[in-house]
Order: structure tokens, then C-alpha cells, then sequence
């Protein structure tokens, strides 16, 4: 059996093999190899350097008192750094996978979509997890960013992942089982260690003492930092970092703590960059200076046939991520179609496929040339001195003799026409398709080793046929042959292409499947086979995961799984939610939807099934194990010790603790239940439980099943299936276009919950601005409007005035301006989601007054579209518009009856008055508003028609304004009318 | 060429084969691989352990911005434990050196006492330094304490000194050229970190801040202890002593702060050790128990002789260290001597040999057997109740009827007599040789694998011999054969012994020289050879020096190494001291006494002479590169600047910096000057100047050169001659029998230093009591009494006064009764003095009054030992004694003249009248006292023989009671009469 060590000295050995260095790990506590030196600081400016090292990483956050078979407050990792990226930094990691005698090609090796940030270190990078038959081994990334500096060259760093690779390889179910040496177990090793170091870092460090430790780091790292020391200065951030972690995982660091702790440590860090950078510079770069590769040459061009021949064109790169290949695909097709568009080269379908290592496009009977073309250059009008015209003609490079007339709006002009020989396709397309590989971008772009392309992931090879003859594209280092490459566990890895025509073909044979719809099916008809007869795929339920497994691989092979029946007392889900989201498995469930402990896995190719199928299986009992762990765990904790937890959770430091949150949403909700009379046990209950699962262990693993676990936890305890969903529904929704409560406790849970948010944060935060949003205060204005609008009982219930008395139970004063400000942003969501509801705008706009009880204006809103087509209404609207149009703004409603004496203007009068006596203004109804007014349309025409408004007479004028102004103001409150388009 | 990082990476694979675990460094800064918890923590208790790993250690205080060739503030070390002790762990070692190409058996390598300690952790260990060619390449220490606790299993730690290892692998001068993986350097990977960790630990690092880091990094060690957690605990005590270490190299740790540091951190290390012992064993030990080694058994005994024939005992033992050798031999020869003396064995001489690796008895013409016996047991009385009888015969296994008769003081008893034939000479001799062994004890002893043996190393063999015949000597774990070890590098390592007769032949024809004396010869002589004609050994000076190579071989092999006659330039003591102290080289001079560029280095066995002379002249010239690096330093820097530089060395926190001490003794010494008319323009010089050279770098590194360098580069900063010797003479006596100042501001500037160093710590510190003396107080003393004692103008100082004036410049209160103690220690140290250079006790007590003017004392003394022969002298002291014997204590020298009648009376007041008036008892003159006081004995003899002392009349009684008192007094102030036996 490979022991760890031996493990870890086989990879060092294997890297150092490929020219890295090896470094020590170090003598710092860190919490990833990133942050070692020979990371963090030689990734910066032109120096190469090749590096492999060991760095246990702690991570005062995962401490489990060394309990959990996964987790480990210190973790070893083999960082490898690859600077400049090699261009086949892929394939040497798979080498040093053999090396430690993974066979790669029986195995399921993928890279998946991983995008690396640290906020703290002003670093980023994109890259992969790799999975070995579904367990996360290893990060691996195209580094592009170091505090806040662009890294060039870049650098590829490798991180594995060595506790878990080497349970993998032992067939470990804990981490203390792992044979670490010969006859000596991790736990005996290290087991005492993760122990006690998890009672410090989540028991005992001391909270004072840490800060105190935190700001003596800080205060270290600025001195050095003046001092023009960058390699002390970087000890002391990464000692601030640790000192920062211990703080976290005693639960002493809020939320607008973290911020702040997260941009002095991001500051320092780019500083220390900018220094060591500086540093390297004025020392003459002791260690050279990367070369960039040299821009490939195309092949030189070579036509063999003049009939139209297929065009097939193939970027190569590495795996793309799912959404970025959808997207590439379409940008694929777009910039082919204009590029072919800007050519006079014929050509028939063009069509993209994609995988997660090509591009392909198939452009069918593509001319062999252009035709021919005369193109005619204007000169000089024939009058024109001898000369402009000799000018002109030598600037063509002929002799005026050469030139010959035609008329332009009637006025002779000399004119040379050039007879241009139509280009053949394989010219033409190069330059077409070199556009397409510059052209190309993502939502997030990356650069590599390519000194002048950029995108989601490096671009490493192009197959460009048209008919049999390559097509000569080069761009950057790239230039095109025949020769596609396949799984890279193929042998040999790579195939040449006879001819554009047989491209798909040749794919086909080797197992790539290219088109996205094909694998799909595969994948589907796949699944439904394997779990036949007994289980259910949810096809379309499962849709996005489907499309998102299909463009992970380009030779799909569904496999089942299975787990034991015993994980099925876990809730469903827990159990789904560990499939889809960190597996990427699809569920399997009976006829009735039950749940079967079965799983379809997609693997990449001919794999050795028995293999994987095992590799994957025990990558779910794991994780199934960590969450059984935690589940029971608080099953075994009463509702109110985790409810106690609460309290050691800090919101953010102005706003308390969760506990405090959750009491005050348990008031507010009981108040505003009181208020609208919707008040029950059932409600005050909840009210007290609500957020206890926060508390729990799985919650805080998996945030997204906070309030499932709550309901779930809440009947175990013996509540009452009433408040279990009452706690449950106080999360929805937790996002949009998520369930909403049904019950009224739960509605008004749920909306106590976004109130609170909103008021505190908006008091003490400020409101989200452009993108940054970082407490979801977005979401939870939706929310608060989703609830209103889905609960009928809440129609009379005002948002602002509930606001208002969420903001007095804050612990922090909410100015009147704040509240002003929160309502505003309010009726904008208001607008905002109207309108992407398909709602016209105008109607949106004429209802926002109502913002604030938003199911009444969805109920206006609604009987505006009816009324819309309604001739009474219209005659009603266009009565009150014309009235509104003709009054001055600041005319006041009221007028001397005395001075109405035109007969129009008395039965207008009376109608008024009578309108006025049959309105209920608090009364929003539509309907009801267009019959009491409809008997108002008639004097209304009268009086446009028998009136004169703007009499002589003030008097007279001032009555007959005012009584127009009445008529205006009888739909005041209803609809802002001005904004209504009719 | 063998890279540093493959050098790491095969010494890591040799200890895993051997069974050891690879673990990583400490994550948090350590001096050394000793304080990384798989050393500290993993050798408490009774589990196994092996393990190795790399442990970049920093050490603050070897910082030099990377420059100095051989000093970097963070080396590699590659640390090795093996618990319990294998037994060969020597051999295994070499076996590792093997593993990365070093020929054992061509280069010179060799185990030189080095006995480790750690105040600050409660450890020590005792063990070797392992010379490469002269070159200290390991640490190899058997670890006996550990956080205060004594070790069992004792562990064996092997740490390497990496970079030095690989520098003479490489034949680098600088460590920065070192190869450290293929194409590139160390100084282009660390060299930065280097300058920049330096400048940190030298310059930059905040002392507040470091002190505050030590304060919180102790307050969370001791939470972590009362929590009962050792390993977190453990991670913090390391932490504070790298606070503390900063603190150190930014010159802000005074010698109390250090020792309550010290204390602090020892205290929590204990507590630390305590508590993983406990937790271990509540753990129920996870890694097992170790098994102790079975006792070995002896073999059989066989005699195949006779006659009489030689006996040799051979006990093997690891490199023992020279002066336990010495002793070793001598306690050997007296254990043998009275074994055998215990026995009836007839034997001829005894002798003793010993090398650093044996220590061998032979005894000539050892009888075969003892002689036959007779022991006759007293039973009772013949008359005793037969019961008694037949008791006493049955408790000895006989029949009353097999007792006889014998009378014993006239009474007939009855006895046993036992015809006991004499044991077989192997059978004698196994007892005695047993105890021989098990009786061993050395100064300071260790504890190995053995569970019942102790010594100065581990014993590991025993060889005994009786002509032929093995001895079956077996004691705990070791039995006796008849093979022998020969040198490591023999082939084969180990010889078989004929008969004891040939046992020194069998050794010395493989080349080991059993007798000292012979070894020396070959050392004294082979030296003489080498440098002749042109070079001298000072065979007598080096005499010591010499002595302890003699005990560092068994088979000498003086070898001739030159040096860069540049080096020439350096001071003599520099070069000197560099070659004795460091290396054990033996410096060549000319005839006129000048150095030549060469040295003697002498070899252990047949090795590579070109290779083992190159690797010490690669030694010599880094430790002098180093040396000149300092120099050239130094010279550079104005005596102003070296002068300021003091007040950055604290001396204690009480008493300042090391500026203010000197600027103390500067005063003081013009103080004492002027009182005693000595002043000088040369003394005001010196007194700017005295002990600048502390703040040289060359001192710093070579703190025995403190003064010798003040003179040289006072004499190249252009100070006069005298001012330089002053200076040097400042810092006299270095040690007791050490040179004295010759010089007047010399003599000065050495008594003020010393009276400045005793008032200050006396009044703060407190005086030395028992062995505990970290100031080295009584050597000050030592100095105080020998500099007034060779200086002939002292004589009328008292160094009380001096104290006194000394005291009232501190910069603390020196109270009255604090100079009470000094004085009373200065008397006893003088006592104590004069007594060990043989002067009778009774004098030296009856001088003891002068103490404060200690040259006084001496001239008394000898005035003394002259007229303890002389008849006048006798009679006075006579007559002065008898006196004080009748005189009551308390009796006043007064008295009534009026009541003098009788003529004796009279004649003796006259006498005494007369005495009194010539004698000026300021002047203390023996001689002169006699002179004087001659004219008194016959009046005092008249007087008693005349006069009945105690008269009936009280007046008559008191008169003379007074005039005798008067006699007595006459002598009071010179001597301590009473004190006196003549």
C-alpha cells in the first residue's frame, strides 16, 4: 500500500523531476500553500520559477476535534507553481498522478470549472477542481492576479489535496485510518494535534488576546512596509490572516468586521506586491527573465480542388467551463457568420458544435474561390486639371491612360476600374477564422502562456480543413493542421483528419461526441436505461443539471451507483442537495418520488466502470457520512441549545447577534400578526424558534438547506407540523422565482425576516449600490414584495408602515431619510418587477403609488389590463386626463359655488358632488371607481363643450379651475394618472 | 554535483528505510529542529518514535544581511530522532553520510564532545559535534531531560547542519554559491529572505511590539496549560521564544530580563511536558510501549590454563570526552585494584589504558585459581540446649555430628569448619570485572538503551580475556567476548583476540594505540617532523591543548594544513584562539615565536591525507574569513562609533546600558586616581575608551578577545601605546592565574570595572550563593583582591572605601548593609584565596582584618611566616597573648594610675607608657611592632610572676585588669591575635 509519505516524496520526487525546486513549508501559520512565499511572491513580475512543496494548511474553521472523517483543522498540501505556464501543464499533472500509480486512463479524471479568488490577497485565478471518479483532488489554476497586481507571465499553480487522494488510493472512511507510514496511522500521528487544536481554535483561543495579536501583526506589516522590506512584511499579513481565522472560528468577527479586516489585509497585501516587485527590479531579476513563445507560422497554403468543399474549424482548448462553452458557441457562430459575411466567398450552413475541450465549426460547400470582382475607384471629373489627374493616376500607380469615364450625377468623372481576381477559400478563411480565435471572449477571461490571446480558459491547439486542404490560420502562437487531438487517455492522444468532411466522423470514431444535443441524449436515454425499471430520471426537472453534466464531457458514460439504504433517513433533501450540487449526480427516485439510494454519475469516456462506480460511491458516503455526522448531531441537540448558538453567531456588529435578529423577528412578526388580526399560537411558537437552525451543524455546512432543516429538526422535537412549516416557510423565498409561504405564520415570519434585514442594514450598511450587495438586501426587498403579493391578508398592511416599526426595534437609530430612502428603492423593485412580468410600463408606473402594498397594486394592475378595454373606463380616464391637462398644477379642489352660473357648469357641479358623496377614497377598486364616476363623463364633455374655462373674470375662472380640479382629484390615490398612456 | 535539495531529499530516504517517519517543519518560527513537538513533545514518555524531517531554523541573532559567507539568520537542519536508542546509532549515522556520496573511510570523521542544554526548555542531552575534516557538521546528542523530565526511553536526536555540509560537499566559499537544485543558487532562491529577515531581526523590528507579542504569546501558553491542552500550549512557547529572540538581536534583552525570561518559558515547557505525558497515558499511548533490551547472558566458562596469565579487560564505549577519559582511567585502576584486592586471586601489576573509545585494564601474571580455604563459622556455646545445636547445624545443611570444637576467649564453642576449594580465576575475575563496569561513573553521567548502566557515553561492548579464555563477565545488557572494535572504517570493524597476551599487539597492529603517552609521543613528534626546519610546536604551551587531542584519537595521524599568508594580518589571538579553541589545531611559530601561515591538525586513522588536509584548510579559512570579515569591519568603524554602539547593549535592566557601566568605571577609576595621586592624561584616555570594544563586531562573535582586540584597533585608531594597554589591561584578570594589569591606569581601570560590576549587582542581583553565579561576581572579587594585591600603590586603598564610592555612582540605592556583605564576601574570598596558595589558616586569619587592603594583608603575611621563627616575635606575642587570656572580654585599656603601687606594676605602665608613645598604629609593620613592643616582655613576665592579678580590692583588681588590657591593645589593629597558634 502507497503510504502518505510516500506518496508525498513520489510527487516531489516527480516534479522536481520536471525541474522544480522544492521549498520548505512555511514557518507560518497558513491557510493554503498560495500564501507561502514561493507562491504568493514569486508569481509576481517576469521571473521564472518551477516549485514544489509540502504545506499542512490550517484552517481554524474546519476544526472537528479531529471527529469527522473528512475534516481537519490542518490539511496537507503538495502546491506545485508552473511559471511560465508550460502549455501542457495538464498533461504533467495527469504524469504525476500515474507517478503516484493513479492509472488515469481506468480512472475518471475531469478538470471542473473552478474560479479561485482571495479577497484578502487581491488574488485571483481560474482554473479547475480535478476530480478523480468524483472526488476533489487537487485545485488547479491559471493564476492572473497577486495582490492586486496582473501576473505576467502567469503562472499555473497545483494544489493537491493529499489527506484525500491517499484515502481514496487506501480506501479509507477516516482520516485517522490513512496508513501514513509503514504501520503507523494518521490518527497516531496526528490525532492528538487535531484534537487539541481544535479545542483552541473553537473553544479556547482567547478572543482578546487574538486581536491584540492581530493589530501588533498589522501594526508589524506596515512598519516593514515603510521599511521597504517586503519579505517581513508578507510574514506579518500572513500572521494577521491566521490571527484573523482564530478570531472567525471563535465566532468574534461580524460582518462589517470581516470587510474591514478583509481590505487592510487586501491593502497590505498589494503592497508587499508592489514592493517585491520593486525589490526584484532594483536586484537586476536574480533569476533571468521568462521568454515569451514566439508567434506561430502558418503552413504555407496548398489548394488541391476548385469545386466547394466542406470548411471544419476547430478550437482546442482546455476544459471550458459549461456556461462559457453555451455562450462561446453562440459567439462562435456570430463571428463566423459575419466574418464569411465580409468575404465574397459562397458558402452554404454553418453550424458550431461544442465540448468542453473544442469549438467546432462545420461550414458547408464553402466556394474553392471568391469570384471575381471589378471594383471601381472614382477619380478626378474629367475637366480637371491635367495635373489632379496624372496625381490621381500615379497614386493608383498607372497612367492616365488608363483611366477611363463614367457619370456621376451627370458630371463626367475619370474612373479606374480594377479587375481583382477573386481569393481562393483557403486564403480567405484564414484571415476569417483568425478573427474568430481573436475575437473570442468570455464573461470572465483569463491569459496563459499565449502572450496575446485571452479567455475563459487557454486556447492550445486549432484544426482548420477546408475540403482536404489545411486551412493556413495562424493566430498568436497558434497556427492550424490536420491534426485534432482526443481523450487525452487515447493512444496515441491525437488523430489527423483526411479531409474537412470526415472531421465529426473521426471524432465520432474515437468516442468524442460533438454535438451538444447528441450528448445529451446519450446522457438522458443513458440514465433512463440504468435505472430501468425500477427508478425515475425527473428529466425535466433536472434539466439544468442534465445540460450542465452534457457539457462537462465529451464521451458521456452514464454510470449507476448506489449508496446504502441507511442515508435515506436522512431528509431528501440533504440527500439531493449533495447530489446535484456537489456531485453532479442525478437523482434516482420510484413512481411515488421516493427517494431510491441509487445515483447516475456521467463519466469522460472509456473508463474501467467497476472502478469508478467505486470511486464515486465512496465519494457519497463520505459525504453522506460528514452529513449523517452532523445530522445526528442535531437531532441530538434540543432546539433550544442550537436556538443559544444563536447568539454566539454575530450579524454584523452594529446589529447583534443572530439571536438578537431572530428576536426581533419573532416580535415584529407577532406584531404585525396582531395588527391584521392574523395572531395564533402557531405563530407565536414559530416566532420563537425562528432561525434556530442556524444553529445547527448541517445548516452551517450547507447554508442552503437553512428552514428545510428547521422543519425537519422542529417535528423531530415534537413541534407541531403547524410551526414547522411556519419556520420553514420564514426562509421563502431564498431566491427569486422560489415557493413562497402558504400559511400566514409562515408569510409573516417571512416577511418580519426581510423587514429586519432591510431596516438594520439599510440604517447602518447603507442600500446595495451597482453590483455590490453584499448582504442581499436586493433579495429581500423581492421577497418582502413577492409576500405581499402572494398573501391576500396582507393587502391592508403597508410596507412602509411596517418598516417603520421594524425600525424601531433596531438596536441602532433609523432617521426618518433612511426610511424615505428605503421606500423609494422599494417602489423601484416594485417598477422593476412589474415590468419584467410583462406588464406595461405606463400601467406599472400608474399603480407605483401603491408600492407599499403591492397586492393592491397587482389588483389594479389587473383591472387596468380589463379595463383597458373598456369604453367606460376609457371615457371615465379621458374625462379626468382632460381635466388634469387644463388645471394649472398647485390649483387647489375647492371653489366658490356662487360664481358657477353656466348651466354646464352646475350639472357638472352636482355630478361632482354626487361622485364625491359615493367614493370611498380608501377604496382602491377600479371597477368600482369607473361606475361611481361614469355618470361624470357626460357633464365633463358638456362642459369642455359649453365653457369657456379661462374666463375674464378671475372669480369665474378661479370657480371653474377649481372645479375642474375637483374632477382631477377624484381619482387621486387610485392611479398616477399622468403616467397612464391610454 | 550533489544539490542541496537532493541531498535533503536522500537523507530523507535513508532514515525512512531505517524505519522513520517524514513529518513537516513547525508551521510558526523555531531555532531548532529540537523544539518542533515530533522532537520536544515526542521523546516525553515511553512511546516509540523514529522520525525525520527539515526544519529551517531561525536564529535572529546570526543574522548579517546575508553577507557573512558562513552566518545566515535561518539555516536548514534535518533533524533525526530515534526512541529509544538502536544501539548503533553511530553507525547508522555514518551509514546516512554514506547515502549522499561522503567517503567515511577517506575523510576524517569524528565525535567531539559537545553537551547539550537548553535552559529555556529544561532540556539537555549529552553527545558529540561530528566533524567532517574539522568541519562541525552534526549535532549528535542522546537526549536525557526534556521540559524538565527525565527521558526513558532515552532518545537518540542526530541533527545536520545542512548548508555547512553541502558548502564543503560543493567547495563553496559562500553559502550563497551553494548549488541548491540544478542551475540555481542559494542565493538566488533565499538570498533576499536573508537580507530582508535580517535587517528585520537587526534593525526594524519593533521592540514594543515584540514585547508585546511575548507577553500575549505567554498569557495563551498558560490558558492553553490550565486548559490541559500541551499542544497548543507547546505552539505558543515557541512562539514567546521567538519574541524573545527578536527582542535578543535588537540588543533590548538585559541579563535579568533574560534570566526571567528564561525562567518563564522553562516553566511553561515543564508544565507543557507534564501535561502531554498525562494526556498520552490517558490516551492509553497509541504508538505502544517501548520493550527495554533483554540482559544479556554470559557464556560459559571454560578454563584452559593453569599457570598464571595475563588478564585483559576491554570496555567499549562511544566517543568518551578527554577529561572523562583521564578520569575514567584512574577510577578504572582503583576499582580494579580493590576488586581484586576483595579476592584471593594472586595477580602482578595492574595498568590502565585508554582512547576515546576503550578503556582497557591489564593485569600480569593473574594465579588460575585463588588458593584452597578453610572458614570456620562460630556456632554456640558446647554447653548451648542441644536444641540450639542441632538448630545451628541444620541452618548450615550439616549434622550436629560434623561440628567440632574451638575455645574462644577461653570458652569452647562449637564450630564449622568449611574446606572451600578457591575459585577458578574466570569465575573471580567475573565478579570483580562486573563490578567494575557497573561502578563506572563519570562527572556528568547519561542514560542510554541500557536499562541499568550509566556513564559519560553509552558502553557498548566488553572484551575479557584470562590468557585464552574469554571471562564471562556479563553486566545488565553487555556480555563479554573475545572480539574487540576496531576503528569504524575497519574492514572488518571488528577483530577476534587470541589469548589477553596479544590483545594490545592485535590493536595496535590495526593501528589503535591503546597507551595516551604513546599517542602523544606520535602526536608531538609527527608534529616537530611536519613543520621542520622552518617551524616550532610550543610543545609545553600547547601542553593542555595537546593532552586533549592525544584523548580525540585512537590512531593519530598529524597532518600539515597551510593557510593564506593574508591572514596573517589578523591579530596573533585571533588566529590563536580561532585554531585552539575552535578547531584543536596547533598553531606553528618561527623561531622568533612569529605565526607561520600553517597549522597541525592530527587525524583519527588511516584517511584521504590530501582530502581530510583540504577539508581543514576549508575550515580554517571560513572561520578566518569570518574572522577578517569582523576585522576589516571593525577597522572600518571609528572607536566614537564602536563606543556609542554600547548604549545599545544593555548590561541589566537595573543598571543600564553597558555604556553607562563603562562610563561608571571610567569615573571611578579617575576618582580613585586622583585620591591616590595616580592620575594621568593616559588614564583620562582610557577611561573614554574602557571596554569600546564590546561593541566590535570581532568581540561580539569572540567574546574571550574582549580587551586584546580594544588594544590593537585602539592602536590602529592612532590612541598612544600606554591608552592601548590600558584598555587591555582594563579587562585583567580574564581568569583566576590569568595576567595582571602592569600598568598604573591599567590596574585602575581593572579595579574600578570590577568594583563597579560587584556594588551594582550586589545591591540588585545579590551576591553569589552556592554554583549559581550568572555574573560571574566572585571572579570579579577575585580580580578586586589579586589586581590590589600586585599593585604595590594600592596599598593604602581600602577597598571598602573604594566599594563605598563605587556604590554611591549606581544608579540604584546601595545600602549600608549591602557593603556590609560585600565586605564580609570580599574577606571571605580573600581567606579563602591566601589559604589556597598554602599559607597556614591561622595566619591568614590573623591578617584577616586588612582584607579591605589585601596588598597589606600579604605583606603581613609574609612579615609573618619571617618572624614566626624569631624569638622576639615569640616573646611579644607571648606576653600579648597572656595578657588577653586573663583579660576578661569588654575590659577597657584604661586605668587608674593612682591605684599602680606595686613596682612590676609600675614598671610595665612605664613599658606600656613607653610603647604606646613609639608606636604610630597607623603604620602596619610587623617588624617595626616587634622593634617597638620589645621592651615589654620583660615587664609583662616581671608582672605575672610579681603580681596576683585578680586582687581582693576591686580598684586594685580594675587598675590591673586595665594596664593588661592596654598590653593587649597594643597589638590590636595589626593582628588577629587571637586567631594566631604559635
Amino acid at each position: 500500500m502507497l503510504t502518505m509519505q510516500e506518496a508525498l516524496s513520489r510527487l516531489t520526487a516527480y516534479w522536481t523531476a520536471q525541474g522544480a525546486l522544492v521549498v520548505q513549508p512555511m514557518n507560518t501559520e497558513v491557510g493554503a500553500g498560495t500564501l507561502n512565499p514561493a507562491t504568493f511572491l514569486r508569481v509576481l513580475g517576469p521571473e521564472p520559477w518551477r516549485v514544489v512543496y509540502v504545506e499542512p494548511s490550517v484552517r481554524p474553521d474546519d476544526s472537528r476535534y479531529g471527529e469527522n472523517p473528512n475534516r481537519l483543522q490542518t490539511h496537507t498540501q503538495l502546491q506545485v507553481i508552473l511559471k511560465p505556464d508550460p502549455g501542457n501543464s495538464q498533461e504533467l499533472y495527469l504524469g504525476s498522478l500515474a507517478a503516484i500509480g493513479i492509472d488515469v486512463a481506468a480512472h475518471d479524471v475531469r478538470f471542473v470549472e473552478d474560479n479561485w479568488a482571495s479577497p484578502a490577497l487581491g488574488a485571483w485565478g481560474l482554473g479547475w477542481e480535478v476530480w478523480l471518479d468524483g472526488l476533489e483532488i487537487t485545485q488547479f489554476t491559471y493564476f492572473q492576479q497577486a495582490g492586486g497586481l496582473n501576473l505576467d507571465p502567469v503562472s499555473v499553480e497545483i494544489t493537491y489535496g493529499i489527506e484525500r487522494i491517499i484515502m481514496a488510493l487506501q480506501e479509507k472512511q477516516h482520516f485517522k485510518e490513512i496508513e501514513y507510514a509503514p504501520g503507523v496511522s494518521y490518527g497516531e500521528v496526528f490525532g492528538q494535534s487535531e484534537y487539541e487544536m481544535s479545542r483552541y481554535y473553537l473553544d479556547d483561543a482567547d478572543i482578546e488576546a487574538s486581536r491584540g495579536l492581530l493589530d501588533l501583526y498589522a501594526g508589524e506589516a506596515q512598519r516593514m512596509i515603510d521599511a521597504g522590506l517586503p519579505v517581513p512584511a508578507h510574514t506579518f499579513v500572513l500572521k494577521c490572516s491566521q490571527a484573523f481565522n482564530v478570531l472567525d472560528s471563535r465566532g468574534a468577527v461580524s460582518t462589517a468586521e470581516r470587510a474591514s479586516e478583509f481590505a487592510r489585509m487586501r491593502r497590505l497585501a498589494g503592497e508587499v506586491a508592489k514592493l517585491w516587485v520593486d525589490r526584484r527590479t532594483e536586484l537586476g531579476l536574480p533569476l533571468g527573465t521568462t521568454v515569451a513563445p514566439e508567434p506561430a507560422r502558418p503552413i504555407s497554403a496548398v489548394q488541391t480542388d476548385d469545386r466547394p468543399r466542406t470548411l471544419v474549424f476547430e478550437i482546442g482548448a482546455e476544459e471550458l467551463p459549461p456556461a462559457e462553452l453555451r455562450a462561446a458557441r453562440e459567439q462562435v457562430l456570430r463571428l463566423v457568420t459575419e466574418g464569411l459575411a465580409g468575404t465574397r466567398l459562397e458558402h452554404g450552413e454553418i453550424r458550431v458544435f461544442g465540448t468542453p475541450r473544442r469549438l467546432i465549426v462545420v461550414v458547408q460547400q464553402v466556394a474553392a474561390r471568391e469570384d471575381d470582382h471589378v471594383r471601381t475607384v472614382k477619380g478626378p471629373k474629367t475637366q480637371a486639371p491635367a495635373k489632379a489627374i496624372e496625381g490621381f493616376a500615379r497614386g493608383h500607380g498607372v497612367s492616365a491612360d488608363d483611366l477611363e469615364t463614367e457619370e456621376f450625377n451627370g458630371v463626367p468623372h475619370l474612373v479606374l476600374r480594377r479587375h481583382e481576381a477573386g481569393r481562393a477559400a483557403p486564403e480567405v478563411l484564414a484571415d476569417v477564422l483568425a478573427k474568430v480565435v481573436s475575437g473570442l471572449r468570455a464573461a470572465k477571461n483569463m491569459r496563459w502562456n499565449d502572450p496575446k490571446l485571452a479567455f475563459s480558459r487557454p486556447l492550445r491547439w486549432l484544426t482548420a480543413l477546408w475540403g482536404d486542404d489545411v486551412v493556413p490560420v495562424a493566430v498568436s502562437t497558434l497556427a492550424a493542421g490536420r491534426q485534432t487531438r482526443l481523450l487525452r487517455t487515447a493512444v496515441p492522444p491525437v488523430a489527423d483528419i483526411a479531409s474537412a468532411e470526415t472531421f465529426l466522423e473521426t471524432l465520432g470514431v474515437n468516442g468524442i461526441v460533438a454535438d451538444h444535443e447528441d450528448r445529451r441524449e446519450l446522457i438522458v436515454i443513458g440514465a433512463q436505461d440504468l435505472v430501468y425499471p425500477d427508478g425515475r430520471i425527473d428529466v425535466k426537472g433536472e434539466a439544468a443539471l442534465i445540460d450542465q453534466i452534457t457539457d462537462l464531457v465529451e464521451q458521456p458514460l452514464p454510470l449507476l451507483g448506489t449508496f446504502d439504504e441507511g442515508y435515506l433517513t436522512l431528509p431528501d433533501a440533504v440527500l439531493t442537495t449533495v447530489m446535484r450540487k456537489h456531485q453532479r449526480y442525478l437523482p434516482v427516485r420510484d413512481e411515488d418520488g421516493k427517494l431510491l439510494p441509487m445515483f447516475v454519475t456521467v463519466a469522460n469516456g472509456p473508463v474501467d466502470v467497476e472502478l469508478v462506480r467505486g470511486g464515486n460511491e465512496a465519494v457519497l458516503r463520505a459525504r453522506y457520512e460528514d452529513a449523517r455526522f452532523f445530522y445526528r448531531a442535531d437531532l441530538d441537540t434540543p432546539l433550544a441549545e442550537m436556538t443559544a448558538r444563536l447568539s454566539r453567531l454575530t450579524f454584523t456588529d452594529k446589529l447583534g447577534s443572530m439571536a438578537d435578529r431572530a428576536g426581533r423577528i419573532g416580535a415584529l412578526a407577532r406584531q404585525l400578526g396582531d395588527r391584521l388580526g392574523l395572531g395564533s399560537p402557531t405563530l407565536d411558537r414559530a416566532a420563537e424558534l425562528v432561525k434556530f437552525d442556524l444553529g445547527s451543524q448541517l445548516v452551517t455546512e450547507m447554508t442552503s438547506l437553512a428552514g428545510v432543516m428547521a422543519r425537519d429538526y422542529a417535528l423531530h422535537a415534537g413541534e407541531s407540523r403547524a410551526v414547522a412549516e411556519a419556520v420553514f416557510e420564514a426562509e421563502l423565498p431564498r431566491n427569486t422565482g422560489d415557493a413562497l409561504p402558504r400559511t400566514l405564520p409562515g408569510a409573516l415570519l417571512s416577511l418580519a425576516d426581510r423587514l429586519d434585514l432591510v431596516a438594520g442594514l439599510a440604517a447602518t450598511v447603507g442600500l446595495p449600490t451597482g453590483s455590490s450587495d453584499p448582504f442581499a438586501v436586493r433579495r429581500a426587498v423581492l421577497g418582502l414584495l413577492a409576500v405581499h403579493r402572494s398573501t391576500p391578508e396582507f393587502a391592508s398592511l403597508s410596507l412602509t408602515d411596517a418598516l417603520a416599526v421594524a425600525a424601531a426595534a433596531q438596536p441602532v437609530p433609523v432617521g426618518p431619510e433612511v426610511l424615505a430612502a428605503v421606500s423609494d428603492f422599494l417602489a423601484k423593485r416594485l417598477e422593476q418587477a412589474l415590468t419584467e412580468e410583462g406588464r406595461p410600463v405606463d400601467r406599472v408606473r400608474a399603480v407605483l403609488p401603491h408600492f407599499a402594498r403591492p397586492s393592491v397594486a397587482d389588483t389594479l394592475l389587473a383591472q387596468l389590463s380589463v379595463a383597458v378595454g373598456d369604453a367606460d373606463f376609457a371615457a371615465v380616464a379621458a374625462a379626468i386626463q382632460r381635466a388634469r391637462r387644463i388645471v394649472p398644477e398647485g390649483t387647489i379642489a375647492s371653489y366658490d359655488t356662487g360664481a358657477l352660473k353656466e348651466p354646464a357648469e352646475l350639472a357638472l357641479h352636482d355630478a361632482v358632488t354626487a361622485v364625491r358623496g359615493g367614493l370611498d377614497p380608501s377604496v382602491v377598486d377600479l371597477p368600482r371607481f369607473v361606475t361611481a364616476t361614469g355618470q361624470l363623463v357626460e357633464p365633463v364633455n358638456r362642459f369642455f363643450d359649453d365653457v369657456l374655462v379661462m374666463a375674464e373674470d378671475p372669480a369665474i375662472r378661479a370657480a371653474r379651475l377649481g372645479l375642474l380640479a375637483a374632477v382631477r382629484d377624484l381619482g387621486e390615490g387610485l392611479l398616477d394618472w399622468p403616467q397612464l398612456r391610454i
